[in-house]
């Protein structure tokens, strides 16, 4: 059976988003903080279309978050753009089409949870289905469409929390970042206190981030 | 100059105590689990007072935190007993005089913040000063009762809050436990984004914690 895997960054402080969220800042006020590791590394400049780029202890990390991945899910707030329905993101704006540009870097179906129906979206050498029905639901078209490799679960926070308290995440990499955000949004809130059988598995140090590996 | 080094252990959602933190279950629920880790090992043992024990890569941390350690800050809560001032514990009880026993683990001078006052409580190779003028009047206590060692700070997590904020924290080992508490005391709960020039400098993966060494 193919795996859920969930990777995601995370402020010593449990925040994996900082405040006042926005369309024009996304990751909330110093949220950017809890990604500046991985933008140096060749490992993600590659995926994303940009040339060199360095080697540290997070590469094989990056490298095995990629690796055997058939398709991903993720939320609506990280498909991005607006709330409420998509032909609402005001007049004379172009419809929201996620931020990827026209090359989007996963390169397998993505599957984005929202209580909006839309038709799929194709871009190049990525499509996305918008799904209405839950997660579980998502989970499954994921899982058929991914032909027998894993899943990624992209987050963000809402997403991740709804998979993790059903039980449904097999592996979960937490990418701990040593600076507090102090508010804004937390990957751990209120979501009681069973991991699911899910156990620290590896731990690995790099520049400006701990890698936190958890498996069943 | 005498460093003041924090050890706290946390848990993964960031609780360095569990909810319903009462005189029969000081660390709240579930919080016994953040300190399990430590039990086991000789190197906690010793110091304790009991034989035997094991040997991880958690030991050479434990040592470092024991080491050249020459007083003890902490606050009321972590010296335990009840809330309020000390003679208010309640007809016919014995007056507080903490969690150890006639030969507390310290064998060193402790400063206790409080807002009530008491003459100091002098046991077996440990006597308690008990401080009403603030985190800063403390520390100063314990500068010059250390004789030019450091000076460590317990916790509890409001007493490493205050510290914390002040900027006055040189080193802080966090015992980052991969379980989840739900809820209880934060350590990082509205302290701002400011880690005061706390860097992640050591990272090492145990059995059942991550040791996470800040130092400036």
């Amino acid at each position: 059976m193919s795996k859920l895997r969930l990777k995601i960054s995370m402020s010593l402080d449990g925040f994996v988003a900082g405040p006042e969220q926005s369309v024009a800042n996304p990751l909330g006020i110093g949220g950017m903080r809890l990604h500046e590791w991985i933008f140096p590394l060749a490992a993600w400049r590659g995926p994303h279309g940009l040339e060199g780029g360095t080697v540290s202890a997070s590469t094989p990390v990056i490298e095995e978050s990629l690796a055997n991945i058939g398709a991903t899910v993720m939320g609506r707030n990280m498909f991005g753009g607006h709330p409420g329905p998509w032909e609402a993101r005001g007049p004379g704006k172009k419809r929201w089409d996620g931020w990827w540009g026209e090359s989007p870097p996963f390169h397998h179906p993505v599957f984005v949870l929202t209580y909006h129906p839309r038709p799929p979206l194709a871009l190049e050498g990525t499509t996305f289905t918008f799904v209405t029905d839950g997660i579980e639901a998502a989970l499954d078209q994921a899982r058929r469409a991914a032909g027998g490799k894993d899943v990624s679960l992209a987050g963000g926070a809402g997403v991740a929390r709804q998979y993790l308290a059903a039980g449904l995440v097999d592996e979960m990499e937490i990418n701990l970042v040593p600076t507090l955000l102090g508010s804004g949004e937390r990957l751990f809130d209120g979501g009681g206190v069973d991991l699911c059988g899910l156990e620290l598995v590896r731990t690995v140090a790099a520049p400006g981030v701990v890698h936190l590996k958890f498996a069943r």
